[in-house]
This record gives C-alpha cells, structure tokens and sequence, in this order.
C-alpha cells in the first residue's frame, strides 16, 4: 500500500516578499517522512482570501492531508480560519471551547481578552482543536486540513500535536554515498541502476569542494533490502 | 499600473523529503522586491513529469512570470527541460548553441563532454539561453518561464543574468516599527490603521523576547510618502 500523501500550504505575504525566511517547511517534511507520510507539494500564497480558499481546495481535493501555517493571529490580516471554513462552507464564530481556553491563558497572565484576541477563539463547526502548548490559542482539523500558527514555536508544537493521530506509512529509508566525481560522469551508471532497482529512487546532488567537482548519490526506499542491494552495486562499480 | 506578478516552482523530491533546505525562493523573493515584480505564489512539486508539466502550465497562465529552480543536471532524474517543453508542446532536442557552449567548458576543464553531460544541452525549440557563468551548463526561458539549475550558487547567477531583461514596476517600499506590546493589544488600531490607509498593506508579526511580547509592524506600499503617512499614524498612537 502506498504511503499517505501530505501538502503544505504557507500563507503569508511576508515570505513571498522576502522579509521573513521559511522554515516551517523543512520542519514538517523531516518529520512527516519519519512517519512514513509522504509530502508531494508545497504552496505559498499571499493573503488574499481567494488564492487562500483556491489553494485550499485544490490540495484538499489532490492529498490525503493538508498542513497550513500562518494567518491565525488577532490582526487584521489573520484571514486563515475565514479561508477554511468558505473553502469547506462551514460556519464560523467564536467557539465556547476555544473561548474557554483563551480566558483562562489571559487572566493567568494578566492581559485582557480583547474582541482582537477574541478573533483567534472562531473556529469553524465541525473543527476539531490542535493544542498550542505555548501560546495557548488553538489550531483546528477541518477534514483532512489541518490548520496551524506560522510562528515556527508554535508550529512546531502544533505539529507534535497532530502527527502522532494520523496514520503514517512505512518510513522512508535513506543511505547516501559522497562521491569526488564529476555528475556528468556518473550519470549513465546511475540511469542504468535507476533502471535496474525500480523499488528505490536515487537522486543526485552535486557539490563543489576546494574547486573539485564531487556528488552525494542518496538511494531512498521503504525496504532496507532495497536499498541495500541497490548501494551495494553503486559502492562496487565505484571501487569501494 | 499594478506591478508584474510571478510565481516560483521549486522542482526536486530533496526539498519535499526534508534532506535540503530550500534557499533559492527566499534569494528570488528579495530580488524581485527590489526589482519591482511581486512574487504571488511558490510551489514545490516533486520530481514527477505529471506533476510538473501541471505546474508549469497552472503558474505561465496565472503570471506574467514563472521561475522554476532544479532539475536541468545531467541525471536520469534530471527531467525539467522535458516537462517544459511538454507544458508548451515545444519541440526538444541537442541544440547546436548549447552544445558549444558545453564542448568549450569540457574542452576547458580536460573533462570529458559524454553522453549524460551532452543532456544539459537539450534545449526546447524558441527558447533563449540563460547564461551560466559559474558551470556553463545554460538555463533557458520559453515563453514567460525561466528554467533555472537548483545549486544555489549557479542560480544565483542565473538569476541575475535574467532579471535585467525584465521590466520591473515600482520597488516596494517599507518601514518597520518594533514595538514591546502584545499583538492583540494593537491589532484593534492596525485594522482602523489599515481600513484609512487602502494604499499600503499592514502586516504585524509577533515575537517573544526574554518572556515579554513583541510585535513587528511592517508598513508597505509603493508611495513613499503613503508608508510615510501610516508610520507617523502608528508612530503617535504608540507614543513614539
């Protein structure tokens, strides 16, 4: 059986201007591929709500899971839940539950629950909460979307809360080799032992060192066997 | 007149599997700030030719320009140029431009030009050459999509031998305010800030330091003197 599928959509003007660096990304591709879940696309849109609701319509559709970061604070601009619930044609509004959490995380450390802060406690029907160990207002799953902060502590955390509920797949394996070879002239043995081991996908990736040209070939697979063998012939016709 | 759009395709399964970390999106983005262009949407899709082809033909109808980043090496997994010229049903082969330019580099480096090399100079028919002065290997653009390598060094490079081509609209402009109160304690004033400032876009992102909140409001438009407006707005509100 195949993997689950996983996308992630990155919501945030300040990414796409260059001011603010993503990394939620690579943290939820390494650990999506510890649990086996495979992510096939990733998506950054600005905060308009109808390239929101597109993107997230088109990934909730094509994937088996969508993750989002970003727009779900108490300002103007924090248009995310609106987006996912127009996007699922679920009703939105303050939720008692979500409600509940944030006046106690205000009154314990003494800032008001203003009607902007309140903002972050609309969750829409039918929502199940995800858990904000740090700042304490709420992500939600709607379907198979999952919606979280793009502060990367808080995503982080999010994150922590969700995996562990989803059923993963087999893990992907990895091992790769450093090669002080030139690309180009390995590239014909790598096609013929892609060719050969089609249980396994053995990617590339050159490097420059001290101006010699060098590879890292990493073969990835869901059998250890699989790779095994495959690394075995790779090591032998490189001499090693 | 509004800015030129673009869109980023980030192309390689290393990205989505968490080995490599994504640097070229956030080089482009400031680049393009600059520039004048603004950068709308980015997507990372999978070494897949569906996925790409889908991609490529999804982002050149809905921007004025796309760049895409990897997969123009020599490796059998190396299939962006085809997808390309499948996505534009242009006509891909060895074109006699490109391959000179790989047989003087080789000719150069005592390296040899074989059959696996001799693939980066599969050029679609129409297209025009990037210059790649870090490896020579060329980049090319097809209609309004410029096909980039994913070494960060070499597009880099190729990026900036495309951009002065480019007709850029007005840089965006903005000023940023860092100040040591909770989000929703300004997010009310943001929104009215935002509501009687229709000609620059308000965005607020928070931080924590040494356990107190903070937040970062960035103003931005294309007038200096509309960014000017709204800061002092902000500034004496907050006291400043």
């Amino acid at each position: 059986m195949p993997n689950p599928s996983a996308a992630m959509l990155v919501i945030g003007d300040e990414i796409l201007s260059g001011r603010t660096r993503d990394t939620n990304t690579h943290f939820l591709a390494t650990e999506l591929t510890k649990q086996g879940i495979d992510l096939k696309e990733v998506r950054v849109v600005s905060d308009e709500a109808s390239a929101i609701v597109a993107a997230v319509q088109a990934l909730s559709a094509g994937y088996d899971h969508v993750f989002t970061s970003g727009g779900i604070g108490p300002t103007h601009d924090d248009i995310t839940a609106d987006c996912i619930a127009q996007a699922f044609e679920a009703h939105l509004d303050v939720r008692e539950d979500a409600r509940a959490i944030l006046a106690a995380h205000y009154a314990n450390s003494g800032q008001e629950l203003n009607a902007a802060r309140l903002r972050m406690a609309r969750i829409p029907d039918g929502a199940l909460l995800i858990d904000n160990p740090v700042s304490s207002a709420p992500g939600f799953s709607l379907g198979n979307v999952h919606v979280m902060a793009g502060v990367p502590m808080v995503f982080q955390a999010m994150v922590a809360s969700v995996l562990p509920g989803l059923s993963g797949g087999a893990p992907l394996l990895s091992q790769s080799l450093r090669l002080m070879r030139g690309e180009g002239d390995i590239a014909a043995f790598l096609s013929d032992l892609a060719a050969r081991h089609s249980d396994v996908s053995i990617g590339c990736y050159p490097f420059q060192h001290n101006g010699a040209y060098g590879a890292n070939v990493v073969i990835r697979g869901q059998e250890g066997a699989a790779v095994d063998a495959a690394m075995s012939e790779l090591a032998q016709e490189m001499g090693l």
